[in-house]
């Protein structure tokens, strides 16, 4: 136990889809002290749509700082009623993670676009959300310039450059919206403009970077001097060569400070001045840190999509993983690799299958997840005869194609709701041990997993389904706002509690006494489903497949049997 | 007009899956008179189910009977009501359909098994209905010897002996239920069990069974001298040999009679004695001839699954269609041949969708029925994004496989319950284009289509959605109770109204005046789906097909997306 006088706080903002998280954290064991949440105010839930396109998804970048201050003030007010030692002089530093790839254009000054009376009406000039996916014909045309002139870029990214991403967005700006492109002096991601604006170092050629955002969405990586060169930008279009001399050459672990708290905004947040704010991360990649991440340890953020962290030792073993989102070294653990990979949707799935075709029966989206959770808990793995690809939002890792679909195969004339919804858990589950086949397929050993995020918490049957599916033990991270504490890890880092990252994880993650146990019989049983999820995988997924799917309906009667009999 | 004093009546019996109806029917016009319903008491809407076997559905032929005389008696009446002229005593005739193959065990006496209380709870003692798919390893065991041993007989059903036929029932309950088996001294189809206890004349040994039970579902065939023969029975099982001997040599078509409605049935009913009951027949075949089948002519029954039913004339010039539930002479119209084919579920399906999903939410199934489709009407072809096999409970054309099931393919996250009814509907009408062209490929030339049954009565938007996906007109048969009406023109010839079936069809029966036309915009994109159906329909359902899907969802989103454009 800290005596009184030595306790030390630290503040872990997470900026999310629809709102921004403020948890303030003990810097001696991880504990929350305090929590508060602010829905940003524009849009629909915080998101800027366009009825007429789909793809559409901005933000007002004013959302985060108003956000920042709100949230803050009230998670220190609560702070100072449930823990009679806090104070907030005692808070040492402040981490920040937010979305990403969300990239917004802004001034000589380091102001968004989004600001200015002329823009401020403007899509293009706002921030451009991670799940924009207006861009999709950019990115194929930089993944196929890259696949030419510079294959190492794509190595290190999975193969594919996403629609989702920094140079992706950037060139649809300048191709739809040149009024904003041309206005626009540099880009900056939201995870290095809040710590920017917080530490009043916003001019964009001195504003500190992060290697996340860098390493994993804007093709940055020391090993070719940082950013994509110049004459590969330039073949993709001139104006990106341009912009390069605009951004960076240097990006940096979140462990580092991107400067000082400013006074005014130390004053309007009822905190003291000059304390570090950290380098901006994202979200996955706090929440792999506040998870306890660790070479070996898989690390699964579940929430609407799933995003699936892993670091590794940079000794040159890791080989590229084709399909990952990024292989980028420091971008969770400073001095590792860290390695991203991620479904498209999972609790968007169990969502869109309860929200169209459940809800009314139940009266609300929570009453119909638990009635069909009770139900599904008790069919037998197999019984229903189903089996679920989950791409209902396509596939991230390991295809990487947003042109894929959901499917659903084994239906009768008696298939039930819950049938379905324990067969799209299974399809996610499935997708989630694809995932790690492919990580130890190209060296990377997974040796546990630690889950979080509100699924992970709050479904146990969705974890038991993941251990018999993927015939290992699940763990729950002990921290319930797992991607905060990450960020305020990285604050204790800064603030001087730890020497390293790992030294403070060791102090202040851990996982609950509940692990969720493979079942023998379960396994086994899912072993044969999971061959079949692979035969219309690969069959629907990739190009080179060619062969028989006879067997399928065939083979689902059969396990539909042997279960039922069982 | 026909004089007062001339006008004659006849009764047809139609024997569905969940109930029995009663039609009295103008001999002179084909008008009707009176119509009533009686749900089958037993089981689950009349169906005796198992809770561990999805495969199982049985009824209890008591229920039958129990049937005949309440709705005979209610129709009698309510035809007395609504025609001042109605007299019971001017009905001369009586048809007979039911469903089938559904046959059942009898003892000596011709009584089912199923009244002795040995057997009352014994589902093996019970009829086996249409739809029960418990026999489907009996099937494929005789399509196997019957493929190395008589493959005439193969020729004349399709290729493949079906699960839901007479004899892998029979040798599922020989195989499973030998209690049973051995106390059955001979097996009846319900088609034949109704009209012979009419008529008084169980005996089994010289029961009249009709040709279209037996030359559908029982191999039988005058060209090979009736059943098939000892050597081959006993090549499956010598059971099936010896029980060759207490079946029949000869069956009949429907213009003949079973014999003369006993005094006894005459009083219960209300009906005279002695007028003639005809030979039974199955639902599809009276449908057929009540819609008006004649060479060229397609007549789909659309109720829970459909029947296709052609007929041609017996030149010689029909080739062996392979997938057909069967070539048969005399089957429908005496002196043509009748060719069976049909989808195991349509209605069902949707049913079965409605009832799972959408039921709770509307109330009703029917308020969800008729919510879905005004807003699947809206929809756009192709605009959804889905296709979906129609194989929820098997496919019986032209693949002839009980063991396939229901597939959904497009499903994204904003997928709405009216998409997927939508695709639903769509996927039963790719089958019945599949149908189509299987009997134009092999030279029965379809000019014109004529459709009846609940689902074509009663909802346009599946009727256009057929003219569209079929590229055809679609007519709707001009009698609300197309299957009762052909047993009615049955018994009309039998009771000497007309020289032959074709002569009473040309009085009794015709279409209505509202023709459901093609859409050419929705006849293209449906071309382009259909391409999909058919890669699935390969790809799932045959065992050859050796190719790549990684088109299917791309060429989707492609269709998608055009669509909603347009």
């Amino acid at each position: 136990m800290t005596a009184q006088a030595d306790r030390r706080y630290v503040l872990g903002l997470d900026y999310g889809t629809n709102s921004v998280r403020a948890v303030v954290v003990s810097a001696d064991d991880g504990s929350e002290i305090a929590e508060a949440v602010t829905e940003y105010p524009s849009g629909e839930a915080g998101i800027l749509l366009d009825p007429a396109d789909p793809n559409l998804a901005r933000q007002n970048p004013a959302d985060y700082l108003d956000g920042f201050f709100a949230c803050t003030g009230e998670a220190i007010k609560q702070a100072a009623k449930t823990d009679p030692q806090f104070d907030a002089k005692r808070v040492i530093g402040i981490g920040v993670d937010t979305t990403g790839s969300t990239p917004l254009p802004v001034d000589r000054e380091g102001q968004p676009l989004a600001v200015n009376p002329r823009f401020r009406n403007d899509p293009a000039a706002q921030a451009w959300l991670w799940k924009d996916h207006t861009s999709y014909a950019e990115a194929a045309e930089i993944t196929e310039k890259a696949g030419k002139l510079r294959p190492q870029y794509l190595g290190k990214c999975g193969g594919v450059y996403s629609s989702e991403w920094f140079w992706s967005k950037i060139l649809h700006c300048r191709r739809s919206a040149p009024r904003v492109f041309d206005a626009a002096f540099s880009w900056v991601e939201a995870a290095d403009f809040v710590p920017a604006f917080l530490t009043g170092s916003l001019d964009p050629r001195t504003m500190k970077r992060g290697i996340c955002p860098a390493g994993h969405k804007a093709m940055y990586n020391d090993a070719w001097g940082g950013l994509p060169d110049k004459e590969f930008l330039a073949a993709v279009d001139p104006a990106l060569a341009d912009l390069r001399d605009r951004l960076y050459d240097r990006a940096l672990t979140s462990d580092q400070p991107a400067g000082k708290l400013t006074r005014e905004a130390a004053d309007k947040a009822g905190l003291p001045a000059g304390i570090p704010v950290c380098v901006g991360t994202f979200d996955a990649h706090a929440g792999g840190v506040g998870a306890g991440i660790r070479p070996g340890v898989l690390v699964k953020i579940i929430g609407t999509s799933t995003c699936d962290m892993m670091i590794a030792k940079p000794d040159g073993e890791v080989a590229d993983v084709p399909g990952l989102c990024g292989i980028v070294p420091g971008s969770i653990v400073p001095s590792y690799l860290g390695l991203e990979a991620g479904q498209s949707a999972v609790g968007d799935i169990f969502n869109w299958f309860v929200g169209q075709f459940c809800r009314k029966a139940y009266g609300s989206d929570a009453a119909a997840h638990e009635a069909l959770t009770k139900e599904a808990a008790e069919l037998k793995p197999g019984a229903s005869g189903l089996v679920a690809l989950d791409w209902n939002n396509g596939n991230r890792t390991i295809l990487v194609d947003p042109l894929l679909t959901g499917l659903l195969v084994g239906q009768t004339l008696h298939t039930r709701p819950a049938e379905v919804y324990r067969a799209l858990i299974e399809g996610t589950a499935f997708g989630a041990l694809t995932i790690i086949n492919r990580f130890e397929e190209y060296g990377v050993k997974v040796n546990e997993i630690v889950n979080c995020g509100g699924i992970a918490e709050k479904n146990p049957l969705v974890m038991q389904i993941y251990a018999d599916v993927t015939g290992r033990p699940m763990k729950i991270s002990r921290a319930s706002q797992t991607c905060a504490l990450g960020a305020a890890i990285y604050a204790a880092v800064a603030g001087g509690a730890y020497a390293n990252v790992p030294a403070a994880q060791a102090k202040m993650t851990g996982t609950k006494p509940r692990v969720f146990e493979p079942k023998a019989e379960a396994v086994k049983t899912y072993r044969q489903l999971y061959e079949i999820y692979q035969m219309l995988h690969d069959a629907f997924g990739t190009r080179q497949w060619q062969s028989s799917l006879y067997e399928v309906m065939k083979q689902l009667i059969r396990i539909r049997e042997q279960s039922r009999r069982s």
